[in-house]
């Protein structure tokens, strides 16, 4: 036969069973803690019509996205799951109750260049708030709530959620008569990357005065942005109006559990140019800030309006999953304590006949411990190797003696040590040994 | 601005939020109960090189795949979850501990005709165990013990699952010297659909003497197919492995916890014509027979023959979850006491002011309770009004009485009964009320 030599192709995560549980429990804590906030799950296509995909249009998207023929179809895969959510709701606005909340996590895909750490395929894990016309200023604050509990959760506590208003950056520019607003916000959301130097010279290129660009540095890099911000509110509505959005915001951050050292106002964020009209968020891992934002969002006015007149403002953020994960790999962040055994315990006749390791495995199974039965005809040592190659924690040993007597073997892997009880007592035993799982991530000691 | 109608394309499911929530606890219990019978997870890129995917060959496949290029790369996207395992084992062979049992729950997409219940992106669910050079038979009793879990996990309680074994088939082929084993193993498979006598008939246009036909759907068809068997095996060894063989799974399933009503050996089920060469599987709805099969499966020599020299034999399953779904919601087989509700409690602030409501949706987190606040400022009766569209079971109601007494008022809006609560004490009641969710399928009463 011919053979094709099997391969994955660049870009595409694919992960070893080991590291795949891993993934699994950070997913899982994900979807969790999303629906403990009260969103509902939603899942869209991964293949759409090419016009609706693109009806927003926009230059990178357009050179990004997978898009195909099929017969006279115009197809492509999704390249984010704001644009899927934009049309279910416009498609399903009389059906849906708002504000609308919805948690979808699923893969997206970007033909970009290929390079390390780089995805083509990737999950994306959003929530999104939508409101039916207007929508609350206090889900604005439960999002950094939302990053924070899924950080605690997965084990990260070394984050820093920044919060923004682009509306106070426009209220700001409106009273300093910034000459043009939208390239001076994407200059200023470069401040971090590139210094204030370089900032500085590119706002003059805008027509600043370099008077004018220092005091708009001053005031973006003072150390209380929002105390710097308050007496210059009484002079200009705009600002006024987002500063007290961004202190309702930060106001109710301690009673949503929001720890003080978790965030911070940063009047520097901006979060690209289009589509954000209010609060943004970045979050960064404090020891690895070159990898930048790992759950971005923010506020918009209007979610669906390439679809339908009606208004739809919504919050929402995003965290790159596959991204994060191989942050996480990388440095070494993944906690070796969090089981990424197949199973719990695995059942090994001490003869051929499976018929009694079966019945025990059954008796395990039913009470809820994930067990494996090893059925394979091979020598005693042989079943021993197996569970000890996959870190297996439980050994189930079962022989005529045992059949006999009506009990199992149970064999702690870790320690070694064995004892003889029912099958029932040994799944009582294992599942009271595994019952405070690790979290996923383990950070340095510091 | 020029608008652009949302639509989803036909042929790709996607579902509304209550509807979504049913399909997840589906896809909750698959999960759970793969894990539970020792499985890993894995998850495959959705796009492979052509070439890989079509490493096997075949028509039908060839026809319905989506395939494009981008820049130099010939793509498509999996139609099955079983070449991209071939490719995943042939690659990471020498890092794999055998034999490898894996589950993947993906979107396989065929290009299939459009037409009600046939769907072009799907969820399938796959378990399979790999051996490496050989696989015991024990496992191939396994495989109708999960389907078994899983359905009875489900709720489901009417199905029957057909056991055959192709290695029978072509040793009672071989016994009767019936002369095109292939294309009468075809002819076979159609009798349920076609029925007795036009089987005979393409029987003998095979070549089949009319009496030799006869013999052969007298044997297939009796009521105790292993014992019309017994008594030729002496006389064929072929037939004789096969029939051990299918004894060996079938002695196992009692032990198993496959109760006697659920299985049954059924000779004439053969899962088309090439890659299965043992046991084989078909499970029945037995209310929906006309759906066919709703979990199939089999034993096979050689996974990954056109990847690698290396012989991998190995038994799976796969569960078409998206078009079982639909047939349970089409049948309204759903179970409408399943919560399908977003949170569990909707805390209600009755003033404007969300900081209290805030905090005690801290405290029910924190204990579990999925939980949501209405933050918008709208009427009292407009905050019950949504709780009510959702079916959110309870109304966490704070005011300022309730905020000086450090209380809650805890409203069941099933009952309408309203108890003076802490937070504490009321994330008790709640998870207490709903520590036994309903399962995902009610069967009609017969």
């Amino acid at each position: 036969m011919e053979r094709i030599t099997p391969r994955t192709l660049s870009g595409f995560m694919e992960l070893l069973p080991a590291s795949q549980a891993q993934m699994d429990a950070v997913m899982d804590v994900l979807r969790r803690t999303y629906a403990l906030y009260g969103f509902s799950s939603i899942d869209t296509p991964a293949v759409e019509a090419a016009e609706v995909l693109l009806a927003k249009g926009g230059g990178e998207t357009e050179k990004q996205i997978y898009r195909f023929a099929r017969g006279d179809s115009d197809l492509a895969l999704r390249f984010d799951l704001t644009v899927p959510l934009a049309k279910y709701v416009a498609m399903n606005y009389g059906r849906l109750t708002f504000p609308f909340r919805r948690y979808q996590i699923g893969k997206v895909y970007r033909g970009e260049r290929a390079q390390r750490g780089r995805f083509r395929e990737f999950y994306q894990a959003d929530i999104d708030v939508i409101g039916d016309g207007k929508l609350d200023i206090a889900n604005d604050a439960e999002m950094p709530a939302v990053i924070c509990e899924v950080f605690r959760r997965l084990g990260l506590e070394r984050f820093c959620i920044r919060i923004n208003s682009r509306k106070v950056l426009n209220g700001l520019f409106e009273y300093l008569g910034v000459p043009d607003p939208v390239n001076v916000m994407g200059a200023v959301d470069k401040l971090e990357k590139i210094g204030r130097d370089k900032v500085a010279a590119l706002l003059t290129d805008l027509g600043m005065a370099p008077g004018q660009a220092a005091e708009l540095l001053d005031i973006l890099s003072a150390p209380d942005p929002m105390g710097a911000l308050e007496p210059l509110a009484g002079k200009c509505p705009a600002l006024a109006e987002g500063l007290a959005e961004l202190k309702a915001v930060t106001d109710l951050l301690p009673g949503l559990g929001v720890p003080d050292d978790k965030w911070r106002v940063d009047l520097t964020i901006a979060r690209g140019l289009d589509y954000y009209t209010g609060t943004v968020y970045e979050t960064q891992l404090l020891d690895y800030p070159e990898v930048g934002s790992v759950c971005s969002g923010g506020r918009y006015d209007d979610l669906a309006g390439y679809y339908t007149d009606k208004k739809l403002p919504g919050v929402g953020l995003s965290i790159g999953v596959t991204r994060l994960f191989y942050i996480l790999q990388e440095q070494g962040l993944l906690n070796e304590a969090l089981s990424t055994a197949p199973c719990d315990a695995l059942v090994i006749p001490l003869g051929d006949d499976p018929a009694y390791a079966v019945r025990c495995a059954a008796v395990l199974r039913a009470a809820g411990v994930r067990t494996q039965v090893y059925t394979e005809k091979r020598k005693v040592k042989a079943k021993f190797a197996y569970a000890d190659k996959l870190a297996i924690p439980y050994a189930v040993v079962v022989g005529s003696d045992e059949e006999a007597a009506g009990t199992v073997g149970l064999k702690d892997l870790r320690s070694g040590s064995q004892t003889a009880v029912t099958a029932d007592a040994a799944a009582a035993l294992i599942l009271d040994s595994l019952k405070d799982p690790a979290r996923p991530v383990k950070e340095k000691e510091i």
